[in-house]
């Protein structure tokens, strides 16, 4: 046995069941183990940033981690955006990254870099296996890492020669830390403070997809204290039957609006909140002076238990009632004009039930997320990081988490650009992925941002920047050329008819929506 | 004026002539700042690695620095890879990364990062302006440490309210520090060793194509050395007229070859030659045992002089003969197969003179190189820093530079879907490049990798890593999709043809070659 077949069968031994990989000639031991290992399931992207996004995707959609197999400091980097938005997200992941041999690296090849100061700059564990024997047992390190505080990106770094070189057998299973739980005086004195007036519950994480959501319902319902989501969600549950959340907002003035009136925010699992970017003469921090903020458990702290303890302190039973969503479809809208309110509520009416909607639409999301609120019941992913090129990687992981449900990717078409490749992904494991970019020719957000921090005159060097024009993009060329079948839309009812097709269908296809500047 | 304006109008002062440029919210005001300047060439690329890429092809055939305008930490990774490819060429850039307002870094917000600590990992000097009056002296300090030891990689990170808030004016222009110079005993002891059997003078850099070559020639004719070019140079001159290096290879044992018989190597501005990997048993380094390694001069210290003192050391006159390559064109051939032996034939005779070829071709670059050493003169980019993804945004950049000189991205299929959306580029700027894809539909590099470190029985897995099949790429549909006209050719007839419509157009074109697996 070698380095790489021991590393494998530590994955398997750990559970990992995905490997989204790009690798290099420095990887090629690690991918020769994996022909022993069908079990381990390898995905191939034509870009690391592919990778990265796909295994976010991934924990999004299971709660468990998947692998990223990548070459090198370039391959790290090029996957460093999408680890970004993963951070964000509290997603946990482990990220393989192949190395020259150690007594190669006294040498200044072409390929030399400093891979872990890089992993240092976005990974919370970064490690360097430096011997054979040892990359098992750093293997079951690296998945209990990834694992740890809720979710964690871990790095491990595999030199070629530890790869090759005997090694001793798998490793078992590494167990993660005890998650860290709040003082219980702090749990009562927070179950206190949701009962006065202006209290908030803000929450985030799984409580805004699974078993604790109704918990955290029940105890806002109980209390009379608002129950407030952010305004970008890992993963958020919507539509019939799901948790009736406020949400914050991107704009300052619209997140301080939905602030306005509390007092009392208590954070369970969620960051306090901070407006997406600083402008001129504007506050960072949404909330209203003097309103207090409780930071009362961490999302790596124990969230469940402290949701829990806060329940039983208020006397909140399993089977209180809450507010879900009813189920309440708009119209199938049609029309031979181009119009993003009809679009969004054909979206609505259409989406399949337990669809998964990964959105990267940007500005389009404002007509796009209101009319599936209650729609049939589905989970929304979003871009947490800010970082674009999220969406379609994304959308891929989560297509191979949960085959048997139809995964949305919107997005903007100056978004979508940075990791297209994630296209022919789709094509080959022919994902149940339907990819809507909406083409408005440009980076809107930026239109609107470039007002936003005070330009009032746009010169001709300034729109050249902001435009995707001269020439246009073609997304049904762009589409076929990575093997996913695609239409192009001007009006709702070919929307509508697209839509159709592509729902009917078992693998990708691509939806262009030409939409006004 | 505020903080991006001194920042645009120290550019300019310092000689800035082009920036390349992938802004978001954060760089606003720095794109407002250029509509007033529009002799800063604003160039846009749609994903980050195609503007760094962009800058580094632009310094090759320059000499001289552009800027590249990337958004926060996430822009700055996705450009890492072609920094890192940069870097190894010994190219000068400056990269400008837009960050939050500094009272916004203290808030949890979705893009904050750790720039700095990103931009250490790949670049030779980093620096964060904290104040808008100091925004402009950081702007000519910075590009003075791009320009420093022969050309760096300087990273200025502009928070948002540094750009937005009042400022002095422009900076005055920040001289570069002399080079470092070789002791002189040591150049006196160099020349003697030069004259010794089995010596080899070992030249990168511009040594490679500018006026040092001829001298570096002159040396070599009159001592009787080798001179010897790297694997891979950031920018060699070929052709009629050139010097005739010779140059080391790829593979262990072809490098071992051509340092077989040298007993003392002279680096003048090279780095001691490594091999590309390490492999099982194989060794790092190239040269026979007991060959003497003489690091004279480093690529950082003053080239030329070192040199110059070489030669008259030696009594070696400017006018003094040395061996310049004569013309040799292959014939035009023909055929109704794909040959790709006649492919690199025809390059090679329709190659117009002062091209310059971009080459990512991997694999293909045995056919397509060797035919050409005799063609009419051009210059030929390599990928430096082995990281793929370099070749279609170095020809952008290489494009800018030189709008009069037809450039060609000779590019594997696997290769370029790193980076592809450089196409848009070409076409906005309409860019006169042929872009030609060789697909072979996979990474065929690895294919030979996996036998070169000791893999023999290959798998489904492995198989399925290294094929990009099910489903094959359309690079006219990716190319068209961008905006760029494109052929595909089968046989060697097609190709002629293509080449010949592609080189008679002003614009941009690509060229899908489709290739035997």
């Amino acid at each position: 046995m070698n380095g790489a077949q021991s590393l494998v069968q530590t994955l398997l031994r750990g559970g990992m069941k995905v490997c989204f990989a790009n690798p290099g000639t420095s990887e090629m031991h690690f991918v020769a183990a994996l022909d022993a290992h069908p079990d381990l399931r390898c995905v191939l992207c034509l870009f690391e940033g592919g990778a990265t996004g796909a295994a976010d995707g991934y924990f999004r959609m299971t709660g468990d981690i998947a692998a990223t197999l990548l070459h090198l400091s370039p391959g790290l980097g090029n996957g460093f955006a999408n680890l970004h938005t993963a951070r964000k997200a509290g997603s946990a992941m482990l990220t393989i990254v192949g190395d020259h041999a150690t007594h190669h690296m006294a040498y200044e090849s072409p390929l030399k870099g400093d891979i872990s100061a890089l992993s240092r700059a976005i990974a919370h564990w970064t490690r360097v296996s430096t011997d054979a024997n040892n990359v098992a047992s750093d293997g079951a390190h690296a998945m209990a890492a990834a694992r740890a505080h809720n979710g964690q990106l871990a790095t491990l770094v595999l030199p070629a020669n530890t790869a090759w070189q005997a090694a001793k057998g798998s490793a078992a299973r590494v167990s993660t830390p005890a998650l860290i739980r709040p003082d219980l005086a702090r749990i009562r004195a927070a179950a206190h403070t949701l009962q006065l007036s202006g209290a908030a519950l803000l929450v985030d994480g799984p409580t805004l997809h699974g078993e604790l959501g109704p918990l955290a319902a029940r105890i806002a319902k109980k209390t009379g204290a608002r129950l407030i989501a952010p305004y970008l969600a890992s993963r958020i549950r919507r539509g019939v039957g799901a948790v009736a959340f406020e949400r914050l907002a991107y704009g300052v003035d619209e997140n301080a609006a939905v602030l306005k009136d509390v007092r009392h925010m208590l954070l369970v699992g969620a960051q306090r909140p901070t407006n997406f970017f600083a402008y001129p003469g504007k506050p960072s921090l949404p909330e209203a002076a003097g309103t207090a903020v409780h930071d009362l458990c961490s999302r790596s702290m124990d969230v469940g238990y402290t949701l829990g303890v806060l329940a039983d302190c208020l006397g909140v039973c399993a089977n209180d009632d809450f507010d879900r969503l009813p189920l309440a479809l708009p119209e199938l809208p049609s029309g031979r004009v181009m119009d993003l309110t009809r679009i969004g509520q054909a979206l609505a009416h259409l989406l399949p039930g337990n669809a998964i909607v990964v959105d990267e639409s940007i500005t389009m999301a404002r007509y796009l997320m209101p009319p599936s609120a209650r729609a049939r019941a589905h989970d929304w992913l979003h871009t947490t990081g800010g970082a674009i090129g999220f969406g379609l990687p994304n959308a891929v992981g989560a297509a191979i988490a949960c085959p048997n449900r139809q995964v949305l990717a919107l997005t903007g078409d100056g978004s979508a650009m940075y990791t297209l490749q994630a296209l022919w992904t789709m094509a080959r494991e022919q994902l149940k992925v339907i990819t809507v970019v909406f083409a408005n020719q440009g980076y809107q957000i930026l239109r609107g941002e470039l007002v936003g921090v005070g330009v009032t005159a746009v010169g001709r060097n300034a729109v050249r920047m902001l435009n995707v024009t001269q020439p246009q993009l073609d997304w049904v060329k762009l589409s076929e050329g990575h093997g996913v079948p695609a239409h192009r839309v001007t009006d709702v009812d070919g929307f509508v008819a697209a839509m159709q097709v592509a729902i009917a269908k078992s693998g990708p296809h691509l939806i262009e929506v030409v939409c006004p500047v």
